[in-house]
């Protein structure tokens, strides 16, 4: 089969469209037929080499976390899958055999892996951490979804609990996390004020139907904040931009809010006022990735045909290396998706 | 009645005792023949002219947070209390009318008041904020109760939700907070660790019996409490001290643990690495001062006898100026009482 | 002005209108200029001289517990409203004193009132009960709000902690209390089972919009669910039947599920295989009225345009005893409406 | 090896030591020498013949559900166990793969099994789960263990979430799982009402140290609960009584208390009042047996010696039928335990 396999880290470049070994699916595993992928981030920092461990992968490599695609065999031990059907799959992965994972908290597994593997015709995936799709979804559309969808999902509904009365604060709104905790939001009842940090953004943004829209730069954003609230503030803040918002984040999060944060684009280095953050009873809740009971749960509102991905480019498969120069240049609005022929 | 008033902002000297009007109980007042009181770090603040809001006073003022007594009349709308009976008091006072107040959620009115007063041969109180006393208690004892029990308990029970199996880690364990945390995480079954900054203190700190206990300034203090915890650290951590121990207090959190945060002695410009935050999926929660909830509960295990409130010293009423020099000066380790003739 | 008095218990001819005195608004009271009012159960049960001391009323009485209407004056100490504001109130009112009220915690309150004297054209109401109401929704559907969404949203939101991923059982979808539950479950995310007990109130119910309808009385009611639900069952159940639904109830309830319980209107007498109830883990929440908490959740739901109830009759005032009619005859599907000239 | 093996349902002389071959265990199995066990009713369920599928075995068959003992030997995929290391085991072993078990909600897995087999000298168990044990805990309080401690902690700390506040009715306070529910409330600084039927129960009670004890017969025990608690009633009810007990747990439970339900040895059919239930606004919360969550918080309170649990006779492993007989006589108060040579 074809594979886009790095043989070392670098530039765009490195990643080339190679022929390689089919992959043979373990026991409990099944072998899914890739229908579209896409590139996260994550993909990038990896192909880049970046020094953190959690980004160290083995030599040749194919990258790829998110994957839409349809079965085409699976393991002995396998039940409750069929060839033909198609799927999607949970890219954090758990041990499984921890004091947490026995506990029934996978989601603190202190031994977990992300799935890399998605650029390349066929790929073996462990059965648990698979979710059918219904024919009301797209495969472009559930490639978008695993490492956005589910990572807000714990964020709004594993840690905040997120509630019909909440009014959330969205910064991004036009990122592929920030789209997703606007949709699901939305679907849960609650009110959505989202920021943008440019006027193309806004246009797009727009389409999203966010209750209030804010660009990022104005001087008061904090100020309408409040005053779309009532003075009160947002009751959850979704925070995956870091230093660059921290404070504002604080100072717009209503009494007793809570603040979700995973993640740090814009640096990891934050200033907070302790007085300020405990007077207001504010939550601070730190998340990661989602497990399989966000897996489940957003797939459900996915193949009700509730979420619609921002995809901003659709690349064929043979030019993985361009989508990863489009994603490097942020020009892209929306998920830069990689489709197989 | 003598009270110790002030006419000027300043030095412990501006604490004269004078000949005053006794106070009149509202309708729905109790009016207590104080007992004893106690010196709290507000209280000084007030006295020197702290610039924040929060600790302005007319003058002439009254100081006084903590108090218990002895019921000696009551306006006509008072039910359910005495004469003659024994009460200490919440002095958190949420303002009964706003948003907040009105769903259900006291410990959020933003238009809540701090009492004071206590510094005086009587007091008038709002009934409902009364806690009655069992004669297991002492006068010293229940004056030591309200600002730092009633704190404790909404940090530990209303926000950290502390349960058996948690191992909770104290900052400054014979301060007025730390002190009460050990013996709430104790009565609660938790495993404590604490800390203390100094030999003297850490002698003090032995007799209420933590399960491990360290000094401040150990520079191993983090990799002890992992290597206590099996490696995964501890599973609330008591924060009131703010900027100088808010990177150990990351540090030393499992996964998935509570900060329960509710001062900043050592000030207020916290950094903190956000991805180290979110990697844990810690949970941070802001907390501030106790609502009835809190003071009912506590109270009932105050009233069982099981506290013992850390007493550094007791000085008569007449000397209350000397108590703030004591408490200013920083060399009694557990809380300055001052008692009733 | 004119009101709707009963003079004794009875049929619904003691229900006549009368010239009264006007109420003077108490200090904390608004005064409305009633636009519509409702017949409740409660309103029926009241007027015959139902046994329960819940029911018991001095008469003469004006009845009545639903309103919407607009502000006409207020008493001293009223903040935040204007003259000319429209309304709705919330009927259930707790004390404010007692130990559960001080604690924050209304819902609990044992020396709660629940409000009566809407069939009136002025109505004295205290400003805490208050909910302001948008143009966008009529007085016919405000004054359907109060003793059905309240209570509904205290239920599925208060009680279950319903989200997005929940499969509710709704029993009755066509009642006042079924159709609210449908509309909040549906505003959550939630997806949605309903039943009803004929064919024309199933062809109303289908206008809500249920995922799955079933016909009360179909044997195989539970297997149905259970299909739909791929085997699991119903995540949540809105009770509000007893006696004739109570086995289903549980029977069709997955292994976890929270069935909430808040009206017996079949009788009060269940059966229950315990070991059934436990082996699935089952959690049964009992409930009662709404809190303000849920007031002014539903209520911003409410102005936002998102709920639209079903309305069976409506009725001009001077033949409210009409209504009440038309309520026991039990032949109108949706709510019996009392309009003002 | 040694076991004790039956070949028949029948009465406890179906009970037979034979020589059997020694298990080999799995890849992820350690191997125990036993030393102590006990009888619990569902071994003698299942040793008569009991209908429910539950209690289905295949013969001939190795009963016990509790162990403790030695670590002999263990598979290749052991990790974290050493040979000589002690242990006891939770028999509740969720099927690790199912919807339930993959999404982290290990305790409402449908296809659990309950261990069976600890009546032999060595005994294969699965390594996930077994739960070390420190020097401070004799064999014999150990295998006293796992079916009581485990369940009851589930029950009141996974489903009651009991806290320092509460007031928890333990009914047959001398029972297994009711003396072990008396322990967790009181190391969880909780109030403790417990109950028993006769006057040598209420003797053996009394070493528990409840704050009040009633005689399940005596006709005031509800008032008697309600005097206790000023009017208020208690707010977690331990039952596992069922039908005989039921009414009355519901008339004692205060407004909002939980009732946890965990058994029916008095029968399953129960008549409730669902009025009375819901206007107390009650939660009944069903439970099974506990999980890895439940056994490691329970096993930490163990290994720091504060479980003492009631042992009514010792009896060597030769004898195992008449242990049986014992249990089935009813005459004993507290555990029947078995021990190895
Ligand atoms: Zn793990
Ligand atoms: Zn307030
Ligand atoms: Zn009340
Ligand atoms: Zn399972």
């Amino acid at each position: 089969m074809r594979a886009v396999r790095m043989h070392q880290h670098g530039g765009p470049d490195v990643l080339r469209v190679e022929e390689v070994a089919e992959p043979t699916p373990g026991p409990g595993d099944i072998l899914v037929r890739m229908r579209a992928t896409t590139v996260n981030h994550r993909d990038v920092w990896i192909r880049k080499g970046h020094p953190h461990p959690a980004y160290r992968v083995e030599l040749p490599a194919i990258l790829g976390i998110d994957i839409s695609g349809e079965i085409v065999g699976m393991g002995g031990a396998v039940e409750g899958f069929a060839i033909g059907e198609r799927v999607t799959a949970n890219p954090y992965i758990p041990c499984g055999r921890c004091r947490y994972c026995v506990r029934g908290r996978p989601q603190y597994c202190p031994h977990f892996t992300v799935f890399n593997g998605a650029y390349a015709e066929l790929v073996a995936i462990p059965a648990i951490q698979a979710v059918k799709l219904s024919p009301l979804v797209s495969d472009v559309d559930a490639a978008c979804f695993p490492n956005t969808y589910i990572t807000a999902w714990q964020m709004l509904m594993g840690k905040a609990r997120l509630m019909a009365d909440d009014v959330v604060f969205v910064w991004a709104g036009t990122s592929g996390l920030g789209s997703a905790a606007i949709e699901i939001a939305h679907l849960a009842g609650a009110t959505v004020i989202a920021s943008a940090g440019s006027a193309s953004k806004l246009d797009v943004l727009r389409r999203l139907g966010p209750d209030l829209m804010l660009d990022h730069s104005c001087p008061d954003l904090v100020e309408r904040v409040l005053e779309f609230t009532g003075g009160e503030g947002a009751t959850v803040v979704f925070e995956h931009i870091g230093q660059a918002t921290w404070e504002r984040s604080l100072a717009l999060a209503a009494p007793g809010a809570r603040i979700v944060s995973a993640g740090a684009t814009s640096g990891d280095d934050a200033r907070m006022n302790i007085t300020q953050m405990f007077v207001k009873q504010v939550q601070i809740l730190g998340s990661r990735l989602g497990t399989m009971e966000d897996a489940f749960a957003a797939g459900k509102q996915l193949n009700a045909g509730r979420f619609k991905p921002l995809v901003g480019a659709t690349i064929p498969f043979e030019e993985l290396a361009e989508a990863h120069r489009l994603m490097e240049a942020g020009e892209v609005i929306g998920k830069v998706v990689v489709t197989a022929g």
